[in-house]
């Protein structure tokens, strides 16, 4: 698999909040090979604490993404690429704001779900690719991938908005804001100048362990530790692996290091504040839309309930849209859509099969 | 309605652990009046975070327990105590420990569920009462009731465990080690030496707010939050109360003050480490057992699923026990058993109603 990791720098990026980015750096990684009428090309688009790193060693979707695999890269152009605000090569809270040479920290503008595909859409037109054969993501990724296809419709062939909404309910807000606030109790966040001394490892570990707890389901929890004590130790097997997952995600073993609080903080207050029934109601936001999707959820995710991507598939056919919807029975929650591989290999597959044929015609 | 709050003091209790506790303090509080043959006694189990305080002016359950309600003070005499290992008057953490004259703190010896019904147990001898009534509580409080059926049989002539379990799951013991975690990431809580100084109220306010998430459920918060903001301010609704909540619970405007830190770590590992199938399996250990149950669970109580319940049912079935289960409809998910008053007014009423006759032939 041919595979590029680089990084893109734009002169500047219009801020929904009316803040100009200038400039502004996107890391990126591509697998397999643009074709002649740049035709092939799929944005994958990462989840919350994801990354560029999609596919190959540790990509975070690598069982989905390689030769022969459902975003097959012997046919496919795979492109994913960090958001805005994150911590993993694109600009965010922890880059350097110009004017001042020191992190923008707290002083980073408010950014959207809006403002990520905006800057995106830069990413994908450098490449001089006019249309998406398909944009593709999970939970915060099928976020974007609904606004890639209402923001840019005719940019787009198809859109895979996967265990994902088109706005976060309250529960949701609420388990986000826990993580917030766990961030901003440590004494060591400092309003979010900690980046020349010890970052908020403590709290930013207590977040990421709420966020382990929802991404499964009781039942998977049941079935991975059920009420088994760690060997030697007066302990709990479900305890140590949550301080684990969250000790891991502040100090990360391999050259990208630990995630950033303020990216964190950034970063779900996005998911958080975006609300596409904002602009209009579904139906009428798809009224025009020529966008194929495919929508699929899972049984047992309860931080994503089927309804809310039902939502979204009621009103893609109540304007007669081309719209597959796939509940898949899975026991593994939120994480099914980074596990539950087979089924969504087929799904995926045929649709963009049938869509590269459309596209090529 | 007559009322009395007291603290007894035992000579001793001996813990599961081993350790002896002497003195032992158990605050408690009573309401209408115990009769001639003291068959009219109930016991009422408190929640995780409640106390002595069920009835009168802001009871925890003064919907529930008065003249004419669901425990008919009228009728009944009514008893609540603080658990063991709690910050409300009965022993526990924050209480002096007497080798040294300085709070126990994080040297109090761990305790179990069975610890706290044992120390009821001492207080209910000490009022001359061999049978109760029925013992009855929700959530923690329906662990010590099922508890009681099994450890004292004969000394109870019903149950009413409420929206409980008989062990806690792999998810219910997460988000509690998610709480712990959070208490003990924050440095005030310092090891749990903090009763000189400023206590662990950062970690300890977003514990609580990670367990309202757990007590209401996705439709109840839809419902109270949805997406609305605070008047006047960048903010959800949603996080504006998970931080009052929070806060509140660290720093009460009333005379009982905030909860403790350590009480939280020792009465959730005492949850977590409750399992009443280590002594047998369910049937087996209602074998023998004559003592009546109502079984209540909410439809919508995602933190103690039905299923929990139903566990206890079908065990209590098998071995043909006096059992009725309802499941009821509700959409205030583990809040419902503090919250939906009129149907179980009405269950709870008939069943005691029963009970008695049958203890007064």
């Amino acid at each position: 698999m041919i595979t590029q990791a680089a990084i893109a720098t734009f002169d500047s990026l219009d801020l929904d909040c009316g803040v100009t980015l200038a400039p502004v750096d996107v890391a990126y990684e591509t697998y397999g090979e643009l074709n002649a009428d740049k035709s092939n090309a799929i944005l994958i688009e990462h989840a919350f604490s994801g990354n560029a790193h999609a596919a190959g060693d540790d990509g975070w979707w690598a069982n989905m993404i390689g030769p022969g695999k459902g975003f097959d890269t012997d046919r496919y152009f795979v492109i994913c690429s960090n958001v805005l605000g994150g911590c993993r090569g694109t600009t965010g809270p922890g880059s350097i704001n110009p004017a001042t040479g020191a992190p923008w920290a707290m002083t980073f503008p408010p950014i959207t779900i809006t403002d990520m595909v905006r800057l995106q859409k830069k990413l994908i037109d450098s490449f001089g690719i006019t249309k998406l054969l398909a944009v593709a993501g999970g939970s915060m990724g099928g976020m974007q991938a609904l606004e890639w296809a209402v923001a840019y419709p005719d940019s787009v062939r198809a859109a895979l908005p996967i265990a994902t909404t088109s706005r976060h309910s309250a529960q949701q807000i609420a388990f986000n804001e826990v993580g917030r606030q766990s961030i901003m109790a440590d004494p060591d966040w400092n309003d979010g100048n900690y980046y020349d001394q010890r970052p908020p490892a403590r709290g930013l570990s207590v977040a990421r362990m709420v966020g382990h707890i929802t991404y499964m389901s009781d039942e998977s929890m049941r079935q991975k530790f059920g009420r088994r004590l760690r060997a030697g130790q007066n302990k709990f097997e479900v305890e140590s692996y949550l301080q684990y997952r969250g000790s891991q995600f502040v100090d990360r073993h391999d050259s990208q290091g630990g995630f950033d609080a303020n990216s964190y903080i950034y970063i779900t207050r996005a998911m958080d504040s975006y609300d596409l029934t904002q602009r209009g109601s579904l139906p009428k936001l798809f009224e025009n839309i020529k966008t194929r999707f495919l929508v699929m959820s899972f049984t047992s995710d309860w931080l994503y309930p089927a309804y809310q991507s039902l939502e979204v598939v009621s009103a893609l056919r109540s304007r007669n849209c081309d719209v597959a919807y796939c509940s898949l029975t899975s026991q593994y929650g939120h994480d099914a859509f980074l596990v539950e591989v087979n089924e969504q290999t087929e799904l995926v597959r045929g649709f963009l099969a049938s869509t590269f044929r459309e596209a090529v015609k």
